[in-house]
């Protein structure tokens, strides 16, 4: 297959290149930046030396693809969306143009108006734990945000296992420097961001309007930046509407992801590395789910969950939704293993 | 005053060194290690060199003092506190055997039977924001846990205003390598630690039993490492029993916090430093305090605290405590004003 | 081919065993660790959960193999050499046993006196890009220290083509915390280790001795611990016997490097990745190469090399060298990019 | 003393305000930035939050103080010298226009005409473990560059006593991000820089004019990037003229250093901090110096010092300077002891 990457000399942009060029099934044929169109894509991205002699096109210079990859800043997908749809069969979009349904949750959350309503029926959300089969058959996928993610995966079976209390959930994330970008400004800058512990959203993070998407309860998404370049950890507190035991969310978490190929459950009575942590997924596309039940009162729990937020939390959950399109098989392309230590 | 500091080779006894060094009004006369005796301390603590050409004595071989600082692993200091209290009229212990003041609890979260109940009530809890004139008049003092000061101080003022209500009160921490001590293992192995986000206590942790003993709900402590050598940051995340205004929780905080040298309220409106941060605390002995309510329910906020663990979380509280009980200026030898960037 | 590694839960085993779980051509039969023994791999490393239900067994239960890795502590491998030839036709040796020739120099440089001095000449020095053509007839193959190697990377063109002058070349070379192994110490103590800019050895580093083998000229390695986990980057400053020109620089390391699959000459005039820096490398077998000329005199340069020192210092280097030995596609299993941003 | 600090919102210019609000004998009464005209200066050095309630006043607004200390970007100073001289009596240069005595050597590294040759002179080199007595009486000073003052300080001792071999001596500097200033560009955006090793300049680095106007040999300065905030280690290789004992080098050390108040001599048999380290230094106004002598030859060495860049390698320095200056004792408001661990 063919595929272009539109907005390939942000960070997402670069990890879609990493697993693009290795996969068997794909060509990239073109990679976009207006910033540094004309540059070889390795100048940006120095790890791709030697594995692509592409050099970064115009974001007008779009060519027809059977895969168009749209790694944009928030709000211009949607404006040149008629444009892309005309020079591939597939869109995959990695901004949040298209992630959420109700225009009127868009204009709250975004504070502007979607420009293209009539297309948000069009796509379906990229998350193929949950919507596999709807993916199957789709054109146009929006993937989801890296915190909503990895707050979903966590929190998904006990929704659909309706056993959540109506307290107030609390997702308390924490986040790597990656996640904010490529575009150097004070707060990414190393000598400030170093070494912190920064609490930049106490609530109504743009990710929770992700989460209510498919939560129906009350959700805090509360996040702060720590020393890491890669990684999310989300400790989700959590409340439950009856006494549960732990046998029983072994078993929901199981009947929902036992077959996932890229969610693992991480619950070890022994060793270091007993729950989720980011780290070691670095490059992976694992999302890794733990919990930690109060045997006391059978009541709370916190639900840990970990990954990379450019690879499942962007870039590779995006070549897994291409996998299923496509047909081929899911982890394709996707099977890194991890380095330890790091 | 003549101090000696027991158990002086750790992390918190050499920060104790570093303020006792440079008080003006005090003078080192003795420094333990059963592990380094005969050494020079600035051997173990190389920041020390030039400051004293004291060498670390045994544990056996306390001095006649005014004041003895016991550093000493938890379940220690109970055993010899009959013959330190015959070396000097002043104890101030910064481990946890005398924290707890109800001996059933004692049992139940350090698992082991308090040797000596009857020295219990003597000691005065060493938290001068909420017991300064307890500890004016007191001889013994129990310096409170790094993670359960730093939660107090972010939860009294509003535990004392009657404003919690009765939900669980969910405190999620984030702490640095320095607070698991200088002993090397697999947990603090620097391959194994950096980098990391890793949950190593999601409920239970023994902090919490102090923190119960001075808030009447229900508490739960969930403890993340980060990577970070000094500080502690926590988000407490607090529901009320009524509908709360911004206005309010400023003047709550204010009530308690205005006269206190060592308490900053930080909630700012632009910048980057708009919530507590450790890095910028660390060697200094403040604890920043903000918070970030919920407008739209009034019901709900995140409350903000960060210290570095050593310091006020430690040693400087420790400091801060005798300064009290000698009569002093509350903030001799503790002024230094905290690095940017670090 | 089965394979055994012997010594497999160091850092070094551990990213062996990775690379080998992933090759489509090895199946791993045993892995050995008397600390860990009975233990599942994956609890040690927790990255290969998933890629391997094994257990670690015991040093003395070693299987018939067709090759066995040794990745034991300096000293051991020499003392059962003989026992590890009746399992296995090849034996690859990543520990310092067989890397010096001379027994003399062995002597000098690690104190004791070598075992098994008949052993020596049958083994091959594993640096393909040097050896190849002996490895491919070799049994038994020595793969040479990670800090030697990266220093004989960047000097050994120079040395063929004869143009390096009398004076001492200094090695300057900076290390990450994962070199020093798996076991805890107060060095590697992550409060001690953590943003370090540690001198350890100023001259004398036993990988000296592995360069002197090779290169006939008055050698320093100076090795300085920086704040990093994996990887090694060196300056070395040489000087050169006649002017050289740029041209000629290239044309020599042109000339010996050009059809290495691993080896890539790094020296950009523009963006951040001017020279080799070993953060993008992590994970990945390359050894990037870059140079600096003094255009004013023609006559001094800084060579810099950079590696993982997990992955082409060791692992990789051992996997590449089995790979030639059994005829394989020298790049099998050890075609992962490398991550950007890390 | 009434001071005014000109170009106060950068690094050096925050840590001067840092070391001057708590001097007992100095009072700020300005602190300027184009930028952040109007704005606290704890908004951006948030440490300062409750040292200070001065605003930033415009570059434009000079006050008349005893002192003025210009932190402003290179080639601004030297253009409104003359104004600063009419408002102050000492004025104290941070930044590099005048510390270069020969306007040629200027042209040749700075690229541009020195616009203030006649200022020169009038300058007075603040290195004050060599130009003690003529800072005493001087008006006018300019504080070396770090890196050149950390080197000076290893080898100026050498040079002096005459025992410096030709050969080119090599320093290998390691830096952290704090060095090259606070205004965001990829090259410090931290993701980018985290956990770096990168060699920016292999030769031909600005600081080098300084050294060569104190060191009269060749000498090549190296400057790679690690991960670190705070600090500078520098690694001297140099060659003696004749055969040199270690008792001797301890004496040359002693000889210059011995009665200086931020020197000391890092040389340790045993422990983990043999040799200087920045880290512990992170505040402090200390250069440490230490050496490695090859006994086998007595003709080579390696010189290794370390400093806060911010501070001994500026602003420290030019408070340790304007005690000299008035006469104070000249340890004043220097006095901090440093952190460990950190």
């Amino acid at each position: 297959m063919k595929v272009s990457v539109i907005g390939a000399s942000g960070y997402i942009g670069g990890e879609l290149l990493r697993l693009l060029l290795q996969h068997p099934n794909i060509e990239v044929i073109a990679a976009t930046s207006n910033q540094y169109k004309g540059d070889y894509i390795f100048n940006v991205h120095p790890n791709l030396r030697g594995y692509t002699s592409l050099k970064f096109s115009g974001h007008d210079e779009i060519l027809s693809s059977d895969v168009i990859f749209l790694c944009l800043p928030h709000g211009i997908a949607m404006s040149h969306i008629d444009s892309y749809s005309q020079k591939a069969k597939y869109i995959i979009d990695l901004s949040s143009d298209f992630r959420i349904k109700d225009i009127n949750q868009y204009y709250k959350w975004y504070k502007k108006k979607h420009e293209q309503p009539t297309w948000l029926p069009k796509f379906v959300s990229g998350i193929p734990e949950f919507y596999r089969e709807s993916i199957e058959k789709a054109n146009y996928i929006a993937i989801p945000g890296c915190m909503a993610n990895a707050s979903l995966m966590a929190l998904m079976p006990l929704e659909k296992e309706n056993v959540l209390g109506n307290h107030r959930i609390i997702i308390d994330a924490k986040t790597g420097s990656s996640g904010s970008g490529a575009t150097p400004n004070l707060s990414n800058l190393h000598a400030q961001r170093s070494g912190t512990v920064r609490l930049f959203k106490s609530m109504g993070h743009r990710h929770e309007a992700e989460l209510k998407q498919e939560i129906n309860k009350d959700v805090q998404l509360t996040v702060t930046s720590v020393e890491l370049v890669r990684g999310i950890q989300i400790s989700a507190h959590v409340t439950f509407n009856r006494e549960i035991q732990e046998k029983e969310l072994w078993s929901i978490y199981r009947k929902y992801y036992n077959d996932e190929p890229f969610i693992r459950i991480i619950k070890q009575k022994k060793g270091l590395y007993r729950y989720p942590e980011p780290k070691i997924l670095s490059g992976t596309n694992y999302c890794d789910i733990g919990f930690s039940l109060d045997q006391e009162t059978g009541k709370h729990a916190v639900i840990i969950s970990a990954i990379d937020n450019l690879v499942k939390g962007g870039a590779g959950n995006a070549v897994q939704v291409l996998n299923i399109v496509a047909g081929w098989d899911e982890t394709l392309g996707l099977n890194f293993i991890g380095l330890h230590p790091i």
